[in-house]
C-alpha cells in the first residue's frame, strides 16, 4: 500500500478525551474515530489490525473443529423471554420496537439464537459435539461506555458455543477452547495468563479468563508463585491462615472514640494494628439490610458475598438504614448487639480472631476484647474477602498469592444445562431416551484484544505492534532526494517483499524525514527500511527494529532478506 | 472439509413460506435458517459462498482504489437530521432510543456517517479523490420482508462512498466503479446487465443498477437490440413514434357504455384497438387530485409521473375524489370537462393521437373522436408510461426495445453535492478556496447476490453454484465398500485436492449413495468426484460436471487433475 493513496490520519496532539494509552494511541495513530459514546469507526489501519486478529481466531476455531457461521444482531424478544434474560438483563440489552410493534433487541450475546437453531436441527446424539462460532458486531449498552475499544458499546466479538452429550464431552469442548484460546493469544503476541473466573450474566458452571497482562488493566489478577492457580481477583478465593490458638477471652472494654471512624483511624487512636479489628460493613443485598465482617486489613470481595447470598445486587447502606440496624450513626458499627434478624455474614478470617476491637454500635465509642462465640452471633462464616499480595495459595502448600494487573480479552464458560434446559434443547440419545444437551460458551473481543496489545506494547513514541497483528509488517520510508534513484529503490524494494507475502506500507509522501519518522513510530510498524540517498550511493539502506529501536545499515538485499526472515519466523504459527 | 464432522442440515420438503426458488434452496441445503421475518442465520454452507462474493468485491474495490473502512451499524439521529432524512426515510428506518434516552436508527445505508467523518478528515483537495468502502450488516424495516435474502430486514452489504474535487473527478470515480462492478459479477461467475436506473431514497443525479437476469427477477428491464442503451423499466425512456400526420377532427360523439369500464371491456364493446383509445386516471400525488392520460395500450410509470410532478407519493384515487374530479363514478373518467384547477399529464405518446375514444365523465357513457387541442386541457406532455416490447430505442435509431426480467444485486449512484451540502464536507482548493466535495454512492447486495445466483443457476435436483462462488469447488462421494480401500483413496483424493487449494468437501457420512448423490446435487457443489468399490478396482473413479451432468470414468490421477485444471481455470480473476 502506497501511504499517499491511503487514509492514516495521524494527529501529534494527544486527544483531551481519551484517558487510557491504547484509546490515545488509536486515535492519534488514525485507527479509530468516534461516531457516538462507544461508538467507532474503524479506519483502515484500526481495521487491519482487527482483521489479523479475525484471522488468527478464525483459523485457531477451525483447527479446534468448531464451525463458523453468522447469526443476526437483531434478535426477537421471545427467546430472551424464554431463557428468563429479557427482564435479567437490565438496561445493557438495548431494546426496541420494529414498525410491526414487535419486540426486539440488539444482541449482546447469542445463547439464546444458538440454542434456538441447535434445538431445531440437532435430534440425535450422533449430531453432537457441534461447536458453533461467529464472529459478529455485537451491542451492550453500557451505561458509562470509555477507554475507546476497551469498553465500547459496539463492539466485534467471536462467540462460540458447544453442545455435548453430557458433562464429560461438555467438558472435553471445553478444553478444546481453552486450549485454542491459549494458541490465538500466543499467535497474536500477547503476554497472557488464563485465570479462574465469576460466570457474572451468563451463568454457568465455571468459566475462566484471558487477561492480556498490563499496568493499565482494570482486573486485578492473581496468581500462585508455586503451582499453575491463578484468578480474577473476583474470584480469588482466601485460605484461613490456620485458626489461631485458643485465647481466653479478656472482659469487653467500652472505649471512647470521638470522631474516629475508619479502620485508620480508630487504630491509629486506640494504637492497635488493623488485623486486630474487625470491620463492620452494613449493606443492602437485593433491599435487604446484610452485615459483613471483616478483619481490618481485608476488602469485602462483593462477587463472593453475592454469589454466598444469592442475590442480584449489593450496595452500601445508608445512613438511616445503618441507624436502624446499628442504633449508631455510620462509623460505629459493631457486631455485638446487633438488630434482631440482621444476617451477619463473617469472612473466614474472622473467624480465627480473639479480643479485637469493632465499633460499638453507638455514636464516638468503640468495644475492645470483642469476642465472636461470647459476643455476637454470626449467621455464616465464609471467603468473602479479596485475597491480598502474599496471601497462602488455596491450592498448593508452598505458594504465596501474587497479584497483577490485566484486561480481560476472552472468557470461556461451562454453561452446563442453563440455556438448554430453558430452552428445551434437548437429543435422542443411544437408548432413544430424551436428554438435556451440555452446553459452553467462548467468547473473544476482538477490539479489545488489539487495545489490550497497545496497552501491553507501546512506548512514548507511539505503538509497538507485535508483528502478527500490525496492520502492516515493514514501512518503507522513502526519503525525498535529488534524482530519482530513492524512489526506483523503494519501489523495487516495495515490490521484492510485497511478492514475497511482506505486507508493506510505502511512505511515498512528499514530506520531511522526521515526519515521516515520528507517523511509522506512532502507527507501530514492527520493521522500517529508510531508503535514503546518502547510503544508497553505495546500494546500502537502514533496516530499523520498532521494538528495540535497533538499527543497521545493510546492502539492499540484505535488508530485504532479513524482513522476509522476520516475518516468516513471526507468522509460523 | 468432513460431512461428517460438519453442519448442514439439509431438507428434502419444499419448505411451505418460501416462495421463490432462491429461498425455498437456500432453506432445503441448509444454507440459511429463519429468525424472524426477513432475518436469518447464515448457515456454514451460506456463510461460505457470502465470503466468497464479499472476498471478489474486495478484491475489485481494492484494485479500483477503495480503501476498506468499517463503520457503525448504530447511528445517532443529529447525522440524519443534519441531511434531512430523519424525517425523510419513512418506517424503514428501524428508530431506538438508547438508555440516556438519545435517539438512534440502525444504519440502512451510511451516506451520513462516512460524510461527517470526510468532512472532520479532509481539508485539501490534495487528499482527494478518496473512495471508503465497508461490507457491513445492515438493516432496514421493510414493510413486507420477504423470498429470503433477496429482500430481508437483516442483510450484509457493501458501501462504498466517493469524494472528488469537482464534477468531472466524481465521473472519473463513478466509472471505475462501473467497471469494478462489471469485473465483480463477472468474476461471480452472473449472467448479468448495468442499466439505467431512478436513484430514489439516496437520490443524486443519475445512476446505474447491475441486474442479474432470471426469469422470476422482480425488476423489469430494458435494453436495445442494436445499441449499449439499458435501464430499468422505471427509468427507460420512451420515444413518440413520430408525432401522426395531422387529421381532421370529427364531431364530437357521445356513446353508451353500460358497465363497460375497463380498456378490454371498451374496445371490445366499440369495436376499436387499444391504440385508439385514451385512458384516463385519476390520482393522488401526496394527497392532491391529478389526471394521467395515456394510450389505451400503456401503462403507467409512477416514478417518471412522481419524478415529473416532484412529489413523494402517489397513489390511485378512491371512488369520492373520481367523482369529484370527473362527476361520475369510476370507470368513465375522460379528459374532456373535468373539474377546473385539477393538473392534467398527459403521455407523450397521446401526443399523436386523433379521433380517440375516452370515458365520457358520467357513469355508463364514453365520448369517440376526442381531439385533445379542442376538447381539453392538458397541462403538460411527458414521459410517463413504461416502454413496452419493440418500442424504438431512444438513443439509436434502428434499434428495439427488448424487455428482460432481473435482480437488482449492485447500484452505483452519481450523488453530487446531496450529502456533502447538507452536511458541509468542504476542502480548500489549490486557490485556497472553500467547496463542497462532489460524491458517489456504491453498493452491492451481499447475500441477494448469492440468491440472484441461485435464482440464475438452479435445476430441479438443485442449485447449480458457479465455481467461483460455491461453498466448495469439489465434493468427493465416499461410497460404501466392502474393505477400506474407498475410504483410503477417498481421503487420499481429499488431501491432495487440497493441498492444491481446491475446497473439497468429503462426503464420508455413512450413508446410501443415492442419498449423498441428492445431497450433492441440492447444494450444488460445481464439481464431484464419486470413488465407488467397483470401479476403484480398476483404479478408477467418477467425474461429474453438476451444471452439463457429463459424467466421466477416469483414473484417479487424471480427476484429480481435471479437478485442479478446471478450478484454476474458473478462479483465474
Amino acid at each position: 500500500m502506497r501511504y499517499s493513496q491511503y487514509f492514516i490520519p495521524t494527529v501529534k496532539e494527544t486527544p483531551s478525551d481519551a484517558e487510557v494509552i491504547s484509546h490515545q494511541l488509536m486515535l492519534r495513530a488514525g485507527m479509530i474515530r468516534k461516531l457516538a459514546a462507544g461508538i467507532y469507526n474503524y479506519l483502515p489501519l484500526g481495521l487491519r489490525s482487527i482483521r489479523k486478529v479475525e484471522q488468527i481466531v478464525r483459523e485457531e476455531m477451525n483447527r479446534a473443529g468448531a464451525i463458523e457461521i453468522l447469526m443476526p444482531a437483531v434478535q426477537p424478544s421471545e427467546l430472551w423471554k424464554e431463557s428468563g434474560r429479557w427482564d435479567f438483563y437490565g438496561k445493557e440489552l438495548l431494546r426496541f420496537n420494529d414498525r410491526k410493534d414487535a419486540e426486539f433487541c440488539m444482541g449482546p450475546t447469542h445463547e439464546e439464537v444458538v440454542t434456538d437453531l441447535i434445538r431445531k436441527e440437532v435430534r440425535s446424539y450422533r449430531q453432537m459435539p457441534i461447536n458453533l462460532y461467529q464472529i459478529q458486531g455485537k451491542f451492550r449498552d453500557e451505561i458509562r461506555p470509555r477507554f475507546g475499544l476497551m469498553r465500547g458499546r459496539e463492539f466485534i466479538m467471536k462467540d462460540a458455543y458447544s453442545f455435548d452429550v453430557d458433562e464429560k464431552a461438555a467438558d472435553t469442548s471445553y478444553s478444546k477452547m481453552y486450549q485454542a484460546y491459549r494458541r490465538i493469544f500466543e499467535r497474536c503476541g500477547l503476554n497472557f495468563r488464563a485465570v479462574e473466573a465469576d460466570t457474572g450474566t451468563i451463568g454457568g458452571n465455571f468459566s475462566h479468563e484471558f487477561m492480556v497482562l498490563a499496568d493499565s488493566g482494570e482486573d486485578a489478577i492473581v496468581s500462585c508463585s508455586a503451582c499453575d492457580y491463578a484468578a480474577n481477583m473476583e474470584k480469588a478465593e482466601s485460605r484461613r491462615d490456620g485458626v489461631a490458638e485458643h485465647a481466653d477471652p479478656r472482659p469487653l472494654e467500652r472505649v471512647s472514640t470521638p470522631g474516629q471512624r475508619s479502620i485508620e483511624e480508630v487504630t491509629a487512636f486506640l494504637g492497635v494494628n488493623s488485623t486486630q479489628v474487625v470491620k463492620t460493613l452494613i449493606l443492602l443485598a437485593d433491599n435487604e439490610p446484610v452485615v459483613a465482617l471483616l478483619r481490618g486489613d481485608h476488602d469485602l470481595n462483593e462477587i463472593k458475598l453475592k454469589n454466598h447470598l444469592g442475590c442480584a445486587e449489593i450496595e452500601m447502606a445508608g445512613d438511616d438504614v445503618v441507624q436502624q440496624v446499628t442504633g449508631a450513626p455510620t462509623g460505629f458499627a459493631g457486631p455485638v448487639g446487633l438488630a434482631a434478624k440482621v444476617k451477619v455474614v463473617a469472612d473466614l478470617a474472622v473467624q480465627g480472631m480473639h479480643n479485637f476491637v469493632t465499633g460499638a454500635n453507638a455514636g464516638d465509642e468503640h468495644l475492645k476484647n470483642v469476642n465472636l462465640e461470647r459476643d455476637c452471633t454470626v449467621t455464616s462464616f465464609t471467603d468473602i474477602r479479596n485475597v491480598v499480595l502474599g496471601d497462602p495459595c488455596p491450592r498448593c502448600e508452598s505458594g504465596k498469592l501474587e497479584i497483577w494487573r490485566g484486561i480481560e480479552v476472552g472468557h470461556v464458560f461451562k454453561l452446563g444445562t442453563k440455556y438448554s434446559k430453558a430452552l428445551k434443547a434437548t437429543f435422542l440419545d443411544a437408548d432413544g431416551k430424551e436428554q438435556i444437551i451440555f452446553m459452553g460458551c467462548y467468547g473473544i473481543g476482538i477490539g479489545r484484544t488489539v487495545a489490550a496489545c497497545i496497552e501491553q506494547n507501546h512506548d512514548e513514541n507511539g505503538i509497538i505492534f507485535p508483528l502478527p497483528i500490525a496492520p502492516f509488517h515493514c514501512i518503507v520510508s522513502a526519503l525525498a532526494g535529488k534524482d530519482d534513484s530513492v524512489k526506483v529503490a523503494s519501489e523495487q524494494i516495495y515490490e521484492e517483499l510485497q511478492q514475497a507475502g511482506v505486507e508493506v506500507l510505502l511512505d511515498d509522501r512528499d514530506e520531511r524525514p522526521g515526519f515521516k519518522f515520528k507517523d511509522a513510530d506512532l502507527i507501530g510498524i514492527p520493521l522500517r527500511i529508510v531508503v535514503g540517498a546518502k547510503s544508497l550511493v553505495e546500494g546500502k539502506v537502514e533496516l530499523k527494529e520498532r521494538r528495540s529501536g535497533n538499527v543497521e545499515v545493510l546492502p539492499i538485499a540484505e535488508a530485504v532478506a532479513k524482513v522476509k526472515a522476520a516475518v516468516a519466523e513471526a507468522l509460523k504459527a
